[in-house]
């Protein structure tokens, strides 16, 4: 039995999120299909993040447990013959039995495109989140910033916790927020210890309030301290929000995720960590 | 009687193109449903480049004439609400009566996306095109821009001209060809008085083979001065093509096309013409 580790893209778009359902349109069910179809066998996969209905994922992480033997770019090649266009395999490895896509997973990295224009802009549909704004207006991204900035290091996240979340503890460490602005666009990404349920779309509600100037900066600190979901905004829509990348300890070596092939192209090239 | 110019921009990835079918299928049909819708009463309209299917606009135009005296912004924002996702209009203007979107735009922008990393890639599929190249190879830029040298100026250009093309000359001008790489990316852009069809997926053909290494750059010219279809490499893949602007005499104050909210986004800013 080897324990095999596969990186995936998807654009999130048209499935019900990750997690497998009755009606099987879920990544989940559609990745599982191809490797059965692959392996000849069903094999049951553990995810990294379990995404939600329409976000998406530059560097999704999995892992699986088989008696066949392959190389990995076999697996890649012979499982994304399955897939449909929205899901790609980027890579593959055999790991070490101690292993877990979700428990070993140390950091992970979320990004949020954001397009605040006066119109509906149809090619980035789905992919970025979009904000009407009138003609020369645009969001304070140096407000947003200084709210960013209370969020770092480790704290009780509950205020921007979905009742539903499963975590077991709402304390989570923020390592960065990084918030760049170009014409039209605000771009941003997180990188925490691990992210509660809707965490980042709630982050997201409050920051671009904060941008809108309904809020003052201070305000973010507010939210944070009071532990209450009912302070904070509501849940901003998943259409920008993309899983980026997970990190692990050096020694198994995953590769890190390649998120060129997107909108955020060299949008944090300059200092990505 | 007012005429109406509209600037458009779509995501052609679903459509069989501009022009009306009887399938109904296509950019124009949909657009003038939604005009219908609007204005109570079908308007035809007269569009500056009939784009292929699978290819995108970010900054299509079109005309129309109409008894309806609406302002600019509700032309707009009337229309989109009748359109899908992947179409949107951008903006309106009242124009002179001796505008015409076709017979007066005196230079086309096409931009094409392409890229060329190991592995399918889902967050830009149908809006780049794709060339997988083993890891670490890319394609020669230098070469390409080399290549593309040659085609600057007034040349007929018959090698690149499509059987079906009704243009009444093959004769046009090239002002600029413009090759960005970054990463496993290639960005072209492409100005000229006009297009013939299929000008700029066979230009992309020979291009790509030049930037394998299959032709030497000097190759290009060759293809050129043969003015024989039969020369060329084969009509190249529309997914990552876009019609990017129309201009028109200053006199007609049409606004210039806003590429931001795409995949292009920076790539040509710093030197835009």
């Amino acid at each position: 039995m080897t324990r095999i580790a596969l990186g995936l893209q998807y654009d999130g778009t048209a499935f019900s999120g990750w997690q497998s359902q009755p009606h099987r349109n879920t990544v989940q069910d559609r990745l599982e299909d191809a490797i059965e179809q692959f392996a000849g066998t069903r094999l049951q996969t553990t995810v990294a993040g379990r995404t939600d209905a329409g976000v998406h994922a530059l560097g999704q992480v999995i892992h699986l447990d088989t008696e066949l033997a392959r190389e990995p770019f076999s697996w890649v090649r012979g499982i994304n013959a399955f897939l449909p266009p929205s899901i790609a395999l980027q890579w593959a490895q055999a790991v070490d039995d101690g292993f877990h896509a979700r428990f070993l997973a140390h950091e992970r990295m979320y990004f949020y495109a954001l397009y605040t224009g006066p119109h509906r802009v149809p090619l980035v549909h789905g992919r970025a989140g979009y904000l009407m704004l009138p003609p020369g207006q645009r969001l304070d991204a140096a407000a947003m910033r200084e709210a960013a900035a209370c969020l770092l290091g480790e704290h009780d996240f509950s205020a921007f916790r979905a009742a539903e979340c499963q975590a077991k503890s709402p304390v989570k460490t923020m390592y960065d927020v990084t918030v760049r602005d170009h014409d039209d666009w605000v771009f941003l990404r997180f990188r925490a210890s691990a992210f509660l349920h809707h965490m980042v779309r709630n982050l997201m509600g409050c920051l671009v309030a904060v941008g809108r100037g309904r809020y003052p900066a201070g305000w973010m600190a507010e939210v944070l301290a009071s532990r209450d979901r009912k302070c904070a905004a509501p849940t901003f829509m998943p259409d920008g929000l993309y899983l980026a990348d997970v990190k692990y300890p050096e020694a198994f070596r995953i590769p890190a995720a390649d998120s060129s092939a997107s909108l955020f192209h060299g949008v944090f090239a300059d200092d990505c960590a």
